[in-house]
C-alpha cells in the first residue's frame, strides 16, 4: 500500500519542543522498510509507547507529552523511550505518523462506509465525520505540526486525504471542477479551523458534524437522506 | 465607520524582517485618530510612500520592500521613511493596514455590486472576485503577515470580512448554518490557498474566479445567471 506519511514530506515543525531534530535517527525508526526488522517484542513495545503517548495527547494536549510522561504511562524506563524515538520531536512525529497511517489504512482497506464498498457520496460523508472525530482527539498535536503557510496544502498526508476526496467527487459530480471543490471541502476539516470552531467559538461537535454533512450536500447538489 | 484593522489585533508576525517592532510608534502612526492631525503635506507624503511600497510588493514581493527601496521609489530621503514608519515591520504593517482599510471602505460605502445597493447574492459573488484580485496583487505581503494557526481565524480584518459574508449569507439562505458556511467560503479566499492554487498548482486566475462563482452557487443552492 502506498503510504503518504509525515516522513514523505519535510519534517513538520514542532514549536512546542526546543530540542534539535535528529533526522537520520527519525527516518530510520519510522521508515516502513525498517519495521519488519523490529523483533516482535520491540514492535509491541513501540506500539505500546505510541498508544501511551496518544492517550497523553488526548488528555493533556501535545504539551503533556514528554519523554518522562510517556515512559511512566507505558511503564518502561525513560531510556527505552529515548532509544526508540531519539527525542521528543521524534516521538511526536512518530505519533502523528502512526495515527495518519491508521487513518489511511481505514480509508483504503477498512470497512465501509469509510473504506471501499459504499456509494461515493456516503463514503465522502463518512470520511469527513471520521476526520473531524480524529481531529477532536488529536487537535493539539495536529496544531503543533501545522506546516508553514507556503506548505500548508503540499505536505504528503494532506495531499493523500485531498486526493481521496477528489476521487470521490469525480464520481459524484464529474462535470464540476473537482480539484477546487476538494480543496474547499478539505478546508472544512483543517485542524486550525477545527480549533477555531470548537475552542474559540465553542461550537459543539454535533453542530460541526452536521455542518459537514450539509456542506457535502450543497457542494454536490445532493439532498441529505436523513 | 468602524474599521477592523491590523492595529485592532496583535501585530502580525513578519518573518521576513529581523528588526524589533517598535509598537507604540506603530500604533501612533497608524491609528485612525492620529491621521487628521497629520499636516496635509505629511499625509500626502505618507500616502505616496505607501503607494510606492505597494508597487514594490506587486513587482518584487514582500522581500523587495526595504526602507531604502521605498525611499528611492518615492523619491524621498531614507530618513523620511524611517521617521514615518519606524522600521520595516512598521512599513509592512502600515501597508497591509492601508490596503485593508481601502477594501473595507469599498465593501461598506463603495459602488455596487461590491458596495451596498445590489442583491446579496450578486454582492457575495463580487466580494470574492474582488478579494481574489487583491490577493493576486499582494500575495507575498499577505503570506508574510499570515497569523499563527491558533489565531488564523480570529484576527480583526478576517473577522470583518467573514462578518460581511455572514450578513449576506443570512439574507440569501436564512435557514442554513450561515456561520459555518461563511467560514468555508472565506477559506476559498484565504491567502495560503490562493498561493497554493496559483503558485504551486499553476491554476489561472480565470479558473480560480470561475471556481468561486461556482462555489457560491453550490453553497447557496443558486443557479448562475450566466
Amino acid at each position: 500500500m502506498l503510504y503518504a506519511g509525515f516522513m514523505s514530506a519535510p519534517l513538520p515543525p514542532f514549536p512546542l519542543s526546543q530540542e534539535p531534530v535528529d533526522e537520520p535517527e527519525l527516518l530510520q525508526l519510522s521508515s516502513r522498510e525498517d519495521e519488519p526488522c523490529l523483533r516482535a517484542d520491540a514492535a509491541r513495545n513501540r506500539a505500546r509507547l505510541l498508544e501511551a503517548a496518544g492517550r497523553l495527547v488526548a488528555e493533556h494536549g501535545a504539551a503533556g507529552v514528554t519523554m518522562e510522561a510517556v515512559a511512566a504511562a507505558a511503564r518502561v524506563g525513560k531510556g527505552t523511550v529515548f532509544r526508540r524515538f531519539g527525542d521528543r520531536t521524534g516521538l511526536l512525529t512518530a505519533l502523528l505518523d502512526h495515527s495518519e497511517k491508521n487513518f489511511q489504512s481505514a480509508v483504503i482497506t477498512g470497512p465501509a462506509p469509510l473504506g471501499p464498498g459504499a456509494p461515493p457520496l456516503e463514503r465522502l460523508r463518512e470520511f469527513g465525520l471520521a476526520l473531524l472525530r480524529r481531529s477532536a482527539d488529536e487537535l493539539e498535536l495536529q496544531l503543533a505540526a501545522e506546516p508553514d503557510p507556503q506548505r500548508r496544502y503540499s505536505n504528503a498526508p494532506r495531499r493523500f486525504l485531498r486526493g481521496h476526496v477528489l476521487i470521490l467527487l469525480r464520481r459524484i459530480v464529474p462535470d464540476a471542477d473537482c480539484e477546487l471543490l476538494a480543496l474547499t471541502l478539505m478546508a472544512y476539516l483543517d485542524p486550525p479551523m477545527v480549533h477555531y470552531r470548537s475552542k474559540v467559538c465553542g461550537m459543539s461537535q454535533e453542530r460541526v458534524e452536521a455542518g459537514w454533512l450539509d456542506l457535502v450536500d450543497r457542494v454536490t447538489r445532493s439532498v441529505s437522506p436523513c
